[in-house]
């Protein structure tokens, strides 16, 4: 991997080693020779001769070799000068473990930003500073004041908070949980969360990565990478904070329904990372993945030896969407030829309380051989004959034999069964102390296979007019103008293949009416003015006008009540426009998250958007299939397709319009926010309606 | 408390005492005497001299004195016996362990009823059979075969599960949490749960009721009971299982809704009751519930010595929709005055990493006495310089010195922290291991509280006219007819103040146009026939006649179309009606549930019930702030009240409908289920119209 050294280095210095106990540079040296570490190690300091028993440099140039990793445990005035020592000597990895930089002002903030300076000239990759280090059980690293060496492993950690590493750690330590690596970023100064989901995304002994995130650097790099790693192995993070002040200054409906929040969930849905809300729930999911295959469906199969935790196992499974297994004939035949008659044959199998591991064992067999079993769970309850540990061992070798079946353990209790558990985890069966959580994570070990196995992203790219497009975005910038009004936004949108209702301005009643007469009745017609958003809000739309009295009736009632309200506005006429008869209201949009680049939205127009805020959010540039899931992920989506003897509308219509507008917002970094709304859509095979469009541009910096 | 004896017996007979090791017989008498019971033990068995060290009596006679709980352990078909046994030397509280009676089929079954007929007879309570028995710490009493006497406590838990209660003893044990009492109710033939949140209500050394259920006996009563409980203390079930089989047959709107789910979660709510979904979460509940003061507010504090954790426990309180505490000017000085330059003064409070335990000592003592502080969590991760342990006892101490706070610990990792979590297991402050676990906690006991200080519950009486439902429904029911019509149902709902539209039923195209003509345009028609159900999907319902032809043309196309769809249908007519033109569809309708009587439904009406079930539900009968917490309760809520310069419609009106209706289906037990679909509500002050109804009825039993 690209931070090879990092993490399987041949010696390691480290500046700071101490002998004073309790001192970070003394447990540093501690762990890593409690670690049983296999290469060099060269404490520096230049107040001993010798530390914990090994020969003690004044400085790294009196090493005489370049060791592959140096460890800086110095106060942080001191560590440029450490790090033009390691330039010097043609250190290349470097772990600053000192704290007092960013994270504590502007001062600190300047002697990071040297430190950079100098790995950057020299050609050093450093991790840290304020951080607690990394562990690499494979390779018996322990470079980290971190905690206790854990089992190898196959789940690679990455850690933005140090306490929490240590806490993770603990925590793993007690559960028996193993890991390829653990890596603590601190103020990831250099090496951040992309270069190390890069490096474990290669890494062959990471089987799963796991992480604690509160700021993402590079956004759409590290989203494009995640989604390239999640193919091969689960990424699972918790992201902590993200302040929605964005959202506040929004102008339009997509701008205010966006929050950050909104923009992690739509690109972490994509790239197919799985989020995790706790440290628990994080390990509850990684030790499956870590340990088991992937399930091959939905289907899951409960053995217990008692009713009642059955029950529970059965109810969640229901919560959760997935498929009770229903067991065949076959299997059924043979648990009736040697289970007890009270026995329940049928998922969930009771083997009774009685139980001991021989009949879980006959049965676990023969429910994992059953075609119709992808997945199953062994519930044991410590009774008076139960032999927990016995069973647990032949869970754990069935298992073994069968490769191909996802088998998870929920063995209630604690004392009474710790020494199971202990067998279960040394044999990568993982154990969860409720049902309940064991089917949570098979609920998203089912997810995560679905993504995985989802059709191939083509985004189409249909024929557009990008150059009438340039010439408005390019004058507006050129005027320092943001808002893109009605009129050029429909100019915008129908240069990428968007039909517009058709119309005119009127600046008379009389010639309102005229306008009407031609594009036939009814019309809608909506005040004109550069300084009304809102137009409905100060009585600016009408609706349905069917004759020519009520258009000039309608005219001049605007033009009489609206300079009223609004004296400042300048109002240059009143649109008459031909009225969309028949279909639904629908809004799209599209809000350019700071991070992650454009975001589309589709929303449920009318009163839905504003009553259950009825939207999804998904990364642009879409794919048809996309476009179709944002529509179908929202809570109204069989108001789509009809209820009621109600005819549905044209869903493909609605798709083309979001991979358009994904088109476009993708050709236009300038475009900020935009609104299409509303977006009208007919039954199957007409043509929808832009009914209005607005947005918001921005010089591209 | 009225199942005295058992909890607190002066002398225990153990009939099936074995010497044999690994019998059950053996360890209950083991585990008596491990507990260190201070009563009297007679072992009974007529093969041994003594057990165990104690003299053996050969039946429950030859002891010659009444013990105060006989507990039997022999096998189920000498069972019968031994109770006549009781009977006969005048016991009167028994604890039946032995299993193979209802659950293992009919045999068992009658030997279960023949054991209760003895024991009704005699006057004799029995818990059990099938059950594991019954603990009670503060008497050193375990009448078990569960496992080691736990520590002294005040959560009293019943389970339906015997297994289930053995893996809560052990988790229990293991995590140090203690109990008042603990039961195992096993098949309940006669000690059921209501017996026993009723005697745990009661009993002084409980705190909080715990349980675990498959079933509800008498449903009503429970929930009665629970409720006068609840306001004293609270009651944290798991419910699993339940079928919804009943759901299937249902002939109304409301009925193929109301599941059996819906229903305990509706009696739940209405008797305070929280529902936990794991044995994991129920105990994260308990204890805090069973150890801290109730909050006085949702003003959550979190301090911290890492950043991390403090911003997911802040995620997580900005989730479960708590307050976030704003500490007030005084508390930010205090703070300043003593923390470290770089720690956080505001909420959530960082003390930093090299916290030692009087950093966190003065930083909680300030936060508690925060006027604007409610709850406070303390989360502490193991760093090099942490001090977990005398952090533990620092903050046991402010929490006993602080009886109006209430604070809960997030402690993370494991062995780091063993220590520090048993000192504040054993000094009453609840640990969890995760600040998400431990926000939730705090959530529901918010909850709780609120429910608690809910208003009184007064159910109004309307004045109706009884005599004319009484006439309709008898009439039914006589005839042997189940399904009451439109026409007759909207008698019902009149004679109970609903208001229905005015109309009449024509039988040719002219006399619908005069009825049109009378009413007034635009008017509604609907086939008329007691064999037509759903009369819009054969198209017998035309909105909006607005003309003479309009009508007979409607009523011509129906006559002729309905026919041929429906050749047996007894076709009547066509009602002619007046159309209610303004206002919002919604639906009031009740399902009576088997178990626990009238439950209330509101819905939304139109499409909207279809695609979003938007639907509440609530126990009859219905007093006006339960109502009108229906009305609230459901997902679009805000489209009652008016949406972007639309008017609200009558949120009173409903409100009284369903009082109404929760009337109506109060006295008459025999309406089984009904809809009021759509009831039409215009703004305030106009009266809502019930435009069709239908319901069912039968004999009540």
């Amino acid at each position: 991997m690209a931070l090879e050294k990092f993490f399987n280095p041949d010696s390691v210095a480290i500046v700071g080693a101490s002998q004073t106990e309790g001192k970070v540079g003394h447990e540093v040296l501690a762990n890593m020779l409690a670690a049983g570490y296999r290469g060099k190690i060269f404490p520096v300091n230049n107040k001993a001769e010798s530390i914990q028993g090994l020969k003690c440099y004044p400085d790294l140039e009196s090493i005489g070799e370049t060791p592959d990793l140096a460890i800086i445990i110095l106060p942080a005035k001191i560590v440029p000068s450490v790090m033009r020592q390691c330039a010097k000597i043609g250190a290349k990895s470097v772990i600053i473990i000192t704290a007092g930089f960013r994270e504590v002002g502007q001062e600190g903030q300047q002697l990071e930003q040297e430190v950079i300076r100098i790995a950057k000239q020299s050609g050093i990759r450093v991790i840290g500073p304020n951080c607690l280090g990394i562990i690499v059980p494979a390779n018996n690293l322990n470079a980290s004041f971190g905690g206790d060496l854990p089992r190898k492993g196959s789940i690679g950690y990455l850690s933005q908070s140090g306490a929490l590493l240590a806490a993770i750690l603990d925590m793993a330590n007690a559960r028996g949980i193993g890991f390829s690596n653990l890596v603590s970023i601190g103020n990831k100064a250099d090496v951040n969360e992309l270069d190390l989901i890069k490096a474990l995304g290669k890494d062959p002994g990471t089987r799963v990565i796991a992480g604690y995130l509160e700021s993402i650097t590079d956004g759409n790099a590290f989203v494009n990478q995640a989604e390239k790693i999640s193919g091969k192995k689960p990424i699972l993070l918790m992201k902590s904070g993200g302040t929605d002040a964005g959202a506040k200054a929004a102008s339009s409906h997509t701008g205010s329904l966006a929050g950050s929040e909104t923009a992690y969930e739509a690109v972490f849905e994509r790239a197919g990372i799985i989020r995790c809300f706790s440290i628990t729930s994080q390990f509850d999911f990684a030790q499956a993945f870590a340990t088991q295959p992937l399930p091959a469906g939905a289907r899951v199969a409960v053995i217990t030896n008692a009713g009642g935790p059955g029950i529970m196992a059965a109810d969640a499974i229901e919560r959760q969407g997935l498929e009770f297994a229903k067991l065949t004939d076959e299997t059924i035949e043979k648990l009736a030829s040697k289970l007890p008659p009270a026995a329940n044959l049928y998922n969930p199998v009771d083997v009774l309380g009685d139980a001991l591991a021989d009949r879980y064992e006959f049965a676990l067999n023969v429910v994992v051989n059953d075609p119709n079993v992808d997945i199953a769970l062994v519930i044991l309850t410590p009774q008076a004959m139960t032999e927990a540990a016995e069973t647990a061992k032949v869970v754990a070798k069935i298992s073994r034999q069968n490769p191909s079946k996802t088998i998870l353990a929920s063995f209630l209790g604690a004392n009474r069964i710790a020494n199971a558990v202990e067998i279960l985890q040394d044999n990568d069966v993982p154990q969860y102390n409720s049902p309940e959580n064991a089917i949570l994570t098979v609920r998203l070990m089912v997810d995560y296979v679905q993504w995985r196995t989802r059709p191939k992203r083509v985004v189409k790219l249909f024929p557009v007019n990008r150059r009438k497009v340039e010439t408005i975005v390019e004058k507006h910038l050129r005027r320092g103008m943001h808002e893109i009004g009605e009129t050029e936004s429909k100019e915008i949108i129908e240069a990428y293949g968007f039909a517009t209702p058709g119309g005119s301005i009127a600046t008379t009643a009389e010639q309102a009416a005229s306008i009407a007469q031609q594009i036939g009745y009814p019309v809608v017609m909506k005040i004109w003015s550069p300084d009304i958003l809102h137009k409905s809000d100060v009585g600016g739309v009408e609706l349905g006008l069917n004759n020519p009295k009520a258009v000039m009736d309608a005219f001049d009632l605007m033009m009489y009540r609206i300079p009223k309200k609004l004296p400042d506005a300048n109002i240059l006429g009143v649109l008459v426009q031909e009225m969309c008869k028949k279909g639904k209201e629908v809004i799209l949009g599209m809000k350019r998250d700071p991070h992650f680049g454009p975001l589309m939205m589709f929303g449920m127009g009318g009163t839905m958007v504003e009553v259950l805020k009825d939207v999804s959010f998904y990364p642009a540039p879409l794919t048809a299939e996309e476009a179709r899931q944002m529509l179908i992920s929202t809570k109204t989506y069989k108001m789509l397709e009809g209820v009621r003897g109600e005819e549905g509308v044209d869903i493909d219509g609605i798709a083309e319009g979001l991979q358009r507008l994904s088109q476009l917002v993708t050709e236009f970094p300038q475009i900020q926010e935009m609104d299409i709304n509303p977006y009208v859509v007919g039954p199957e095979g007409t043509t929808p309606i832009a009914v209005d469009a607005r947005m918001r541009v921005d010089q591209v910096q």
